[in-house]
Parts: C-alpha cells; sequence; structure tokens
C-alpha cells in the first residue's frame, strides 16, 4: 500500500502557511489503519520493552493499538489538570506555543523500559518533554516511533541518543 | 480477572465529592489492559458495522484498538478547533460544563453502520451529542460500548434506543 497518499494535507491549519497532514483519512479507512498500525508494530515488536507511553491526544490514536497488540500495558501523558491522580509535569514546548504536561507518579516503575509512541514527530518539542517526563520517573526510553515524521524541521537531531523510527515521511 | 478492582477511585477529581473512575491503572497493567479491551471486543465482534466512533480523548484509548482488532477504520470526534478539515459541530453538555464537539463532514458516509465506544458512561451527555453527529450525517449507530457504566447516573435511560453494553458497572 502507498500509505502516504493516504494522508490529507490541510493548507494553513492551524495558522497559514502550515501545510498541516491530517491523519483522519488514515484511521477512517480500514485497510490504511491496519496496516498503519501494522507499520507502526513492525518497527518494534522484536524488541525487550515494558509498557507503551503516548501523549495527548493523537499518541492515544497510535499508541494504544500498538500496546493491546503486542500485550504491553498503556500510559497516557496529557494536559495539566487531565490526569486524576498525583503527577509530575514538565513544561511543553509546542510548535505553536507553550504548555505543561503531566504522567502519573506512579505509571512507571523505575527500571522499566519504555516505547514512547505519536503520531507525528515535527520539531520533537512534544517527544523531549515525554523523554523528561518518562526518565524522571526512572523509566529507560528504548525506543521512540511515530507514523509520520517531517523531515524539513529536523526533530530527529534533538533525539539522536535514542532510536527513532518512523513509518512515512514528509 | 476481578477487573473491577483494578480501577482507582479519586476521590474529589475534578471537584469536591466526586468519586472518580481512574481507568489508568487498568490501562498501565498490561495483563488488565488486554482483559478490558477483549470485554469490549467480545461485546461487538460479531456485530455487522463499518466503523468505530470514539470522542476525545479517553475515547481514543478504548476505541482505536478495537478498530484495529476487528479490522475497521476509526473516527474521533474532536473538541472545538482540533481537527483540521471541515467539519460539523453540536453543542455538548458535559457533567461539569459545557463545551463543542466536532467530526469531519466526510468521516462517515450515509448508510454506513457505526459503533460508538467511550471509556465511561455517566449522564449520557456526551453520549447524544456523539450520535447527533453520527446520525447527522448519516451514520447508523447499531452499538454503544462503554469500559465502565456509572449506573446511579441513570445514563442508560437517555440511551433506551440503541443497543448499550458496558463491560463494568459501579
Amino acid at each position: 500500500m502507498n500509505l502516504k497518499e493516504k494522508f490529507r494535507h490541510v493548507m494553513d491549519f492551524p495558522k497559514e502557511g502550515i501545510d498541516f497532514i491530517d491523519i483522519t483519512t488514515v484511521l477512517q479507512d480500514k485497510d490504511a489503519f491496519k496496516y498503519a498500525m501494522d507499520s507502526l508494530i513492525e518497527k518494534i515488536k522484536d524488541k525487550d520493552f515494558d509498557i507503551i507511553v503516548g501523549p495527548e491526544s493523537r499518541g492515544f490514536i497510535v499508541g494504544a493499538p500498538i500496546a493491546y497488540a503486542l500485550n504491553k500495558g498503556f500510559v497516557p501523558i496529557r494536559k495539566k489538570g487531565k490526569l486524576p491522580y498525583k503527577t509530575i509535569q514538565v513544561e511543553y514546548e509546542l510548535e505553536y506555543g507553550v504548555d505543561v504536561l503531566e504522567i502519573h507518579e506512579d505509571a512507571i516503575k523505575s527500571g522499566q523500559k519504555v516505547v514512547i509512541v505519536d503520531d507525528l514527530l515535527a520539531t520533537g518539542g512534544t517527544t523531549i518533554s515525554n523523554i523528561k517526563l518518562v526518565e524522571q520517573l526512572g523509566g529507560i526510553v528504548t525506543d521512540i516511533v511515530y507514523l509520520v515524521e517531517l523531515e524539513f524541521l529536523k526533530g530527529r537531531e534533538k533525539l539522536k541518543n535514542y532510536n527513532v523510527h518512523s513509518v512515512v515521511k514528509f
């Protein structure tokens, strides 16, 4: 399957000049969705790890099916105020602003091996924040996988100490 | 497995007097997560339907794995301003306020059979909004499945014209 052509480009979202890669056209197409998830699973299925971490909200859509398929737990990273129990926090640099991300303080045990999954690698700012949260809890980030990588934003350079994988590159 | 005891109760979240059912303790436990997803899948695996719809954000975590496992597409319903393409909207009555929900106008084709999946049935307000969006696009809601049902809030009464299933009842 040519998965790349299944993504929709939405110009000027969320602001002028941005060519936004819309994953929903992949998600709603059962064959493209299966192919996308299988491709992500292929990247990590032979790795030794304990748990999948995915950030709100699109990281939930790509992370949870992989966790289920590989019989791992799933840990959500959320925006401030959404997680009900005790959390640790990190400031989160968006491409288009600043926010705070949280993880439950008991979500990961010290020494657990973690794979971070998200829909898209842009500048890498979100992922750096995710790594900080995981590592503050004593987790070891073994791999990071994305459905889409925007190569021209060079996010991979920020993550050069980690094993980074992506399924589709723009 | 006694899945019910795997949920964490967080008192006074998001406001005083609420006994919040925290699903993250189920998600992060690989055996509980698998059991929870398998139990949801069991409810609908023999049904005739085309696509899974799940609302932001926890509906993504429970809906996407089911869509993947049953080889269906997944359609996200999101808060206002998050979906990049053309949408239709509905006002959304939260248990604790009001918000707007959106779905892409081409997410569901007229006549498609839809299963709505969410983590929790409380008053049913969110689900009524989800149904409105699906039906405005011509979709047919065949079943609605929840991981958790708060029976004392009687959300099921609002949904008496639909096939409602839940895995765990509080």
